[in-house]
């Protein structure tokens, strides 16, 4: 049984030889460029560690696992030009460091790119893995819509927000538990609950991502600190925040957030809304929640404490952001 | 044997109902747009006919079929952001009609549905479609990228170029035969034949493009003519003429490209140049050598004359363009 350390390692180990060292060098650099910066891998580990909890090997969920991470780093690089967001992980976007045109490109062979590693996984349950990874993919597409189609309407409902942020980020967390389950061998009750402590888990992470952008630490966080805010998003902080403050409170934040004022200052009055309307406890309640909520689908799938001790240790490090 | 009347009339009715027409809106509805614009179904219709002669079922390749058109419809939408094309069949562009960032993410959700498509096939040869497509996928962005890269140098060489339109235009075409013969049944040799034929056709097709965009008829072209010229495109018309016109006409016709006068003018400039140069019959020459070399690979296919009727026709069509 690996441990995450040594799942992690092994990922880090197959994303460098997945073989984007060719040509023609303005495609396949900026893919490169894209996937060595690291991020935690949370994707292709989470699915590794499911595969070796339900019996599997390890070995066997590889191609999967590097499938879902090119995949992910994928939408990253798409969704950032869509934002038009300058850096991510301390780095220059590509959109910014190479331009547009080239990084919807690259980002195109990456998404061929991932359907080719996990054809390669030559596995017999290739039919409902590549279902399942179509249904991730979808998600992804669908939750980006409505995330950008939330930036024209003040009248989001927290129902809405949770569901653009279980497509746009928990079903390929979720995803790529199942994946691994399938491939471990998992009954239908296994991949259901795994599929089920997935989806929770994202719905948690992607609330602290909230939570992170506007309170986080920028030495840690990767990104610019006041993005979403900057951009007027619409987030867990802004949306319990529109539904906790009165009328003329409501009217007050919008106005703030519309204002032509520079990034700090509309950063320190926005959070300054938020911090009086009780908004970051509510966060922080709401990731207790749904972390508690995925750790009880994990308690429910019937294998040894010691099998799912990977898993039990990323969860716990994904909402503890320690790393 | 369905004639290519029928296979494209079962073509269209199969893309009618590929199930786009659901929600959210914003991301299915481009895609329906896309697709219902028509275009010739060459590549799907090409799949049928090539899976017909070899033997096979027409119904069992109309999967396969649709992914290929979807496929190529999403690389004309996202091909329309890079070049900013204004229109495509006589209308908006996506990207014009919604905006560069619902476009990016439609065509997105089409890459990933033509995946959903081949896969639902269920084909015993689903592993051997899956990497012939992955092929053709990755030609297209490679051969997108040469083109890109091309627009910065005057120094292509006629070779670079073929090699340019072989990925993007002809590896499109030649996959889809080709996957139309594995489900077929074809062997080997007759595999091999049928993308040859593809690529030799994919490459007559591709230079008389470049033909129609500068002497093309506007009314049947569907793009407004010119704008090869007008984006200082390397075409075969632009590669030929440098190479045939000594230095200072080189000088006059990279002077006319780079000029700012107003389309039409330049238009008709820039086609005296090559007129003078003979570039058109050098065009004309090259369309019918390469579409000679494919209907010799088609020939020395082992099947009855009979069984290539369709296959023969859509070869004949494809480059007399009457249609």
């Amino acid at each position: 049984m690996y441990s995450l350390e040594e799942l992690q390692s092994i990922c880090d180990d197959a994303i460098g030889s997945l073989g984007y060292n060719r040509e023609p060098r303005l495609l396949y650099r900026p893919i490169e460029y894209t996937l060595e910066a690291g991020g935690k891998r949370i994707r292709p580990v989470l699915l590794l560690a499911a595969c070796q909890m339900f019996g599997g090997r390890v070995e066997d969920a590889l191609s999967a696992a590097m499938a879902v991470e090119v995949f992910h780093n994928f939408t990253l690089l798409h969704d950032d030009i869509m934002d038009n967001a300058p850096t991510r992980r301390g780095r220059d976007t590509v959109h910014k460091k190479w331009n547009s045109n080239i990084a919807i490109l690259s980002g195109d062979a990456m998404v061929i790119s991932s359907y080719d590693i996990l054809s390669s996984s030559r596995s017999d349950k290739l039919p409902e893995l590549l279902a399942d990874f179509t249904l991730l993919g979808k998600g992804v597409c669908e939750g980006q819509l409505y995330d950008m189609e939330f930036e024209n309407r003040n009248d989001v409902s927290l129902d809405e927000y949770i569901e653009m942020i279980r497509l746009k980020t928990a079903v390929l967390i979720a995803g790529a538990a199942r994946m691994g389950a399938i491939i471990g061998g998992a009954d239908e009750t296994g991949k259901d609950n795994i599929y089920r402590f997935g989806t929770d888990l994202g719905l948690a992470f992607q609330i602290q991502d909230d939570l992170l952008d506007t309170y986080g630490n920028p030495e840690t966080f990767g990104k610019e600190i006041g993005g979403d805010i900057a951009e007027g998003k619409k987030t867990f902080l802004l949306i319990t925040a529109l539904s906790a403050l009165d009328e003329s409170g409501r009217k007050k934040l919008l106005e703030e957030l519309s204002s032509d004022r520079d990034r700090n200052d509309k950063l320190q009055r926005v959070r300054a809304i938020y911090d009086a309307a009780g908004v970051r406890e509510k966060a922080q309640e709401a990731i207790e929640r749904y972390y508690a909520e995925a750790i009880r689908h994990l308690d429910a799938i019937n294998r040894p404490d010691s099998c799912k001790e990977a898993l039990m240790t990323l969860a716990d490090k994904l909402i503890k952001r320690d790393y």
